[in-house]
């Protein structure tokens, strides 16, 4: 989709929406288990004098809808006039509800998706045009390079990208040990030490929800005991245990954890089970919106927020949620759903600005093979990622790979994620239930 | 002061700063008298490309040096890393801690007047390398204007700038008017006339504590019925009433005010006042930094934040401010002391850029008559000041005028702001109390 129309200055006269699907393994979660493809949307927008920023956002098709109708919007548009774009945006799509997260593979609230595609896109041909890094538009870096951790999944076996989760037997190193399945302690292990090697992670996160307790539990205690205390290690059942559940198994792993993450449903259980266990506690699905910070404060529901740009609408407000994070004692860091170059580039600037970073952040990024930034992928150093030197977001759209991709979109058919449909396909009776134990 | 070093890119090569004494009328306030000079002080930041960035703060020995100091820091740095700065300056000068605002004529943290004066002047200095309003860089203008109030005081006779509060025999309109006492409801309607027929200003706001609470209440019944209900009218005794005090006038002035101002003391109080009456409460007074944001929200202390871009760090603090009170269901607006051009131009492209601004402005303008900006003094349209065209703050330091009121800083002698010892040379028997009525 192409809109285009004249006017002055660096204005916006051209805005680019490429739908793209991305390989994905088949790693399970509470919610069922990913597909084949990852749908993702990369945004373009063009001044009149040709400068192109970029984004990438999680894709579906009522975002990619909406992406279309907000374009209508920002045609003609000042680049730097963010705020007034935002009041218009709301007054456009309405202040959408708060979307339940555990219903959701992810958040559906469609205004904050479409202005953050849109805020990053203007910051990315802002820094371009005043030859300066994203960081230095969010107040400049804090760190010159940003830390991540390994993100471990309970997993089938193949790599994703056909619908036979294909392997690929000449593999080696990480490129093998990520098609291998991974379902109890052993498999864990084998996969944490094979992405550290490759990566360099000083902090390892599981994902559980997938099995019961005990065994996830029992792979966290395995990790323990194969990386040692100096390596913090976090668990994220996503919610879907009961709170006895999370009392019994927040003190088992009280001595071993970092901190946990979602282990039960909502503000109120949340803030019960801190007031329980020593472990900090991390959300991304119990305050995920600026509407949900009020009742947590007053709840006390969490330690640790794991932010989103995607959701949390953009770089700008992210540094904001930053203050307010600052404010109320809680700590900032980031989740991430299956992701490229361009929203891993963003997420960097973004964490070299915060004033406060205590936690590294989770990414996906080595669950994907594929790019469509100039260069090929970006590299980890020591499981931190610098700071792109260039303006903007300092990375480049590779048009190719993103035809590519684009392709991959159409001939994949997927037009939203679900990933109970896809789990249904190996267990026809199995059903998402919000909290199963 | 000079302090110079070479370097690369835009990096900053050179602050100056300047303390300046401007003429001050005798405005009476619950502490005490205003001098016949306020004290501000102005900092110039130069580039290496000879870009100069300006600001202005309020002005006292104690902040000279500390800013003296401060710019040690700054020289040689790249004008964008203003979280870095911020880091540095707190390690440098400590996160001082919260002074009673009672105590003081104005705060007296120096972290954030520092930080204030610094990044001011930076964002001043981005905004003309990349030729940009300051506006811009704060998210884009919400609006081409930023309305303000008229600020009414209780005063004696004469215009200030002397030790004798001379009077101009020949002034006419709003220069008489600024010159005459004002001690009585008669007095305050008079003053109120004239500002507001020069200024065009769209909400009237009076400072109290001053006299006894009947005869300033009498003065707001006045102003009411002069000018009838279309005009939205604010009373601020600067927390000198006890809590029943506050009750019963907040009660009388219930039918006739917009907002009232920091009736009684310290958050508490104020919460439990506003459990009483149905006006809003605003204050600059019992919640003045983030590190008391919380508190206010658990006490419910106010609803309206007066914040002060000089006295909570600055513009994008501010704009961080805006979000905490949009996430809190809090207003802001802007409190303000005896200021000059290049604060009102500051203030006006923040209160360009906030998403809501549902309140008029406080400024003290009206009561200055010099200036230090080329091309004189800033123009009011029907109470509201057009965001400045060009980049940056949009403004210009005049520095012959600079010269002439940094000569008045050497020749006054005054080294801080002591409104009590201003009124004891009136009053000899007259002291200080935080709560009198
Ligand atoms: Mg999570
Ligand atoms: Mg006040």
């Amino acid at each position: 989709m192409i809109q285009e129309q004249s006017g002055r200055g660096p204005r916006i006269r051209a805005v680019r929406i490429t739908p793209i699907a991305i390989q994905d393994p088949p790693l399970l979660n509470a919610a069922g288990l990913h597909a084949p493809f990852a749908l993702r949307t990369v945004v373009e927008l063009e001044t009149e004098d040709g400068v192109i920023g970029i984004s990438e956002i999680p894709g579906n098709e009522a975002t990619n809808q909406a992406l279309e109708e907000a374009s209508r919007l920002v045609i003609g548009k000042d680049l730097y006039q963010l705020n007034k774009l935002q009041k218009e945006l709301e007054a456009y799509f309405g202040k959408d509800s708060v979307t339940d997260r555990g219903d959701a593979p992810w958040d559906q609230r469609k205004l904050v998706h479409v202005f953050s595609a849109l805020e990053v896109a203007c910051l990315d041909c802002i820094g371009k045009l005043v030859n300066r890094p994203v960081v230095d538009l969010l107040g400049g870096r804090m760190r010159d390079s940003v830390p991540f951790a390994a993100y471990l999944f309970f997993k089938y076996e193949g790599a994703g990208g056909d619908w036979g989760f294909s392997k690929d037997p000449g593999a080696r190193g990480w490129d093998a040990a990520r098609q291998e399945a991974a379902v109890d302690p052993q498999g864990i292990v084998n996969q944490a030490i094979a992405m550290c090697k490759e990566y360099g992670f000083q902090s390892i996160k599981l994902k559980g929800g997938a099995f019961e307790p005990e065994l996830e539990v029992a792979c966290m205690q395995a990790l323990y005991r194969e990386f040692g205390p100096a390596m913090p290690l976090r668990f994220d059942p996503n919610a879907i245990w009961k709170p006895e559940t999370g009392l019994k198994y927040g003190k088992v792993m009280e001595p071993i954890l970092e901190y946990l993450e979602d282990p039960v449903r909502g503000q109120e259980n949340m803030a019960w089970l801190r007031g329980q266990i020593k472990t900090p506690l991390a959300t991304n699905m119990c305050t995920t919106s600026f509407d949900e910070i009020p009742s947590s404060i007053r709840l006390g529901s969490e330690d640790i927020i794991l932010s989103d740009h995607h959701f949390w609408g953009g770089l700008r407000a992210s540094m904001e949620l930053s203050r307010v994070c600052n404010v109320f004692g809680r700590d900032l860091s980031m989740h991430s759903n299956s992701h490229l170059g361009i929203s891993l580039a963003a997420m960097v600037h973004l964490g070299a600005a915060l004033p406060q970073l205590r936690y590294a952040l989770d990414t996906h990024y080595p669950w994907q093979s594929e790019e469509i930034i100039t260069g090929g992928r970006l590299a980890f150093d020591n499981g931190a990622v610098h700071v792109p030197s260039g303006p903007g977001l300092g990375v480049e759209l590779d048009r190719d790979s993103l035809q590519t991709l684009h392709q991959n979109y159409l001939k994949c058919g997927l037009k939203k994620r679900d990933d109970q449909v896809e789990m249904q396909k190996v267990h026809p009776d199995w059903t998402f239930q919000k909290i199963r134990w």
